[in-house]
């Protein structure tokens, strides 16, 4: 399987994501303006919604049906739009450029930026706690609280701590830091996105364990992915300041690896990916497609 | 009924808000050590705990006992920390000064205190959706439908960017506009603290209608008083920076009306106040003295 069939895929599911992030959000016409302006800009900005597209092909693959699926993976991109607003900030990434547009405090300003990010959490935590309506509400309970424990202080926002802090002076046990600051800041959201579908659905605690591993293992894929376009990417293929890491002597994969070995890892950890996934039932549905798809550098 | 009352209720309560707190926040030596300093520097930094105070004197006044109403209180005490954190940042009201300390962001960083109070907004919304235990799903998930609105851009985050708005030039339309900001900005999520007892006891619509009327009125007594005390008070007494408010050109009561209109205004709303709590059951319990105790100037 290609990973033109998840491109496919993403292309089919985009639009249906997009209306029901816009039946979740007020309208730019809404009072104050400004903030509903900001909270648009940066949600309707090209994100590629990998996100609610994970929760849908997991819940899919689940024997779910979409209405079920799009209003919590809605959440989690509102939720992950609210963690790149708030890490461009100048005082924790001091970004300028994201998906070739300037960050939402250039557009706006840092106050708007901030109050903009505070908007998304809000909306992304109220939405998966009240909807979709039809669910069960433990179901429901329990989504919220497998989503709040991915993007505290010991998921999401204690990764990006620890990345602030490794920023200063890597540590000695640098590659396990790396592993961990990854693990929490890109790949607890992402997780979540599989795990999200698997409590809708139901599973028991065997096959969560085996959503939470592929999760992981594509979350760890995505970073690395994403450190090595970070050195080969140009500012305008990135839409974002392409050498940025290496100069904030950020902890990257090819920064500590170097670009041969940071290849070979990703190469290994999609293989570990596409094992795992061939043990879901119809051998993970779109998974294999979706690991192909971002393991190729130019997603 | 006189203000000591309700002090000596705040004296009774307030160990055991602290104490929920407590199990619901991260210790200091849980990783990253450095934001869960930062959350309970900022939680734990002497406030008056009015709101949890506020859902449970409600909810006792409708039958309920307080560990059904504690983690709910708890969590809009959160979402009323993680508030002032990100409202005291330099791009925002830039305070240095909160209740006598050092605001977060000087005491930490403003990295440090835009996490913290991220931190403290999912915990609080995670802790609403999941808690209490044994609350019927349906009510705990209108609760958090109910302050999600309040705290959203519809509520406190739009009267927070109204506010800020506002600083650069009074509106012409002043009087309105003052009132629309701290209705959202300080009163959305007073009127929440009530009406949360409220959506755990199952009150019917009418009296939803009347403890959100109760809720409005304390809230303005709040705001007022807030207000006078920041021209009449000093540093000391305050806790945060006195005359700030005139300073920036804040569009505040006695900078509106005048000191004496304003004094009259705090004495009107009170009266208001004390007459839609005696038709609350039980003559609204200790709603009269919590009345008193928030108008007098030395809370």
């Amino acid at each position: 399987m290609s990973a033109s069939d998840f491109a496919r895929f993403l292309h089919e599911i985009r639009p249906h994501i997009d209306t029901t992030l816009d039946r979740l959000i007020p309208a730019e016409d809404v009072a104050p303006q400004r903030i509903h302006q900001a909270v648009r800009y940066s949600l309707f900005a090209g994100g590629k919604r990998i996100r609610p597209a994970l929760t849908v092909l997991t819940g899919r693959a689940l024997g779910l049906e979409d209405h079920a699926l799009l209003p919590g993976g809605c959440a989690l991109e509102m939720i992950h739009t609210y963690s790149l607003i708030h890490d461009d900030l100048p005082s924790l990434d001091n970004d300028d450029l994201r998906r070739g547009r300037p960050t939402c405090h250039r557009q706006f300003d840092e106050a708007t930026a901030i109050l903009a990010g505070d908007s998304l959490l809000t909306l992304g935590l109220t939405t998966l706690a009240a909807e979709p309506v039809d669910m069960d509400g433990e179901r429901r309970r329990a989504a919220v609280e497998m989503v709040g424990n991915a993007i505290g202080t010991l998921g999401m926002i204690g990764g990006q701590v620890d990345d602030l802090a490794a920023e200063d002076h890597w540590p000695d046990d640098a590659e396990a830091v790396l592993e961990a600051i990854h693990r929490r800041k890109t790949g607890a959201l992402l997780t979540a996105s599989v795990r999200l579908a698997g409590i809708y659905a139901g599973v028991d605690p065997d096959r969560d364990i085996r959503l939470s591993q592929l999760g992981d293992l594509i979350g760890m894929m995505f970073q690395i992915a994403d450190d090595i376009l970070d050195v080969e990417g140009t500012s305008g293929t990135l839409g974002k300041t392409a050498g940025k890491d290496a100069h904030a002597r950020k902890l990257t994969y090819p920064g500590l690896f170097g670009l041969q070995k940071a290849k070979e890892m990703l190469d290994a950890t999609r293989d570990q990916a596409l094992e795992v996934a061939s043990r879901l039932p119809e051998q993970g549905g779109l998974f294999p497609s979706l690991i192909h798809f971002l393991s190729t550098r130019d997603r």
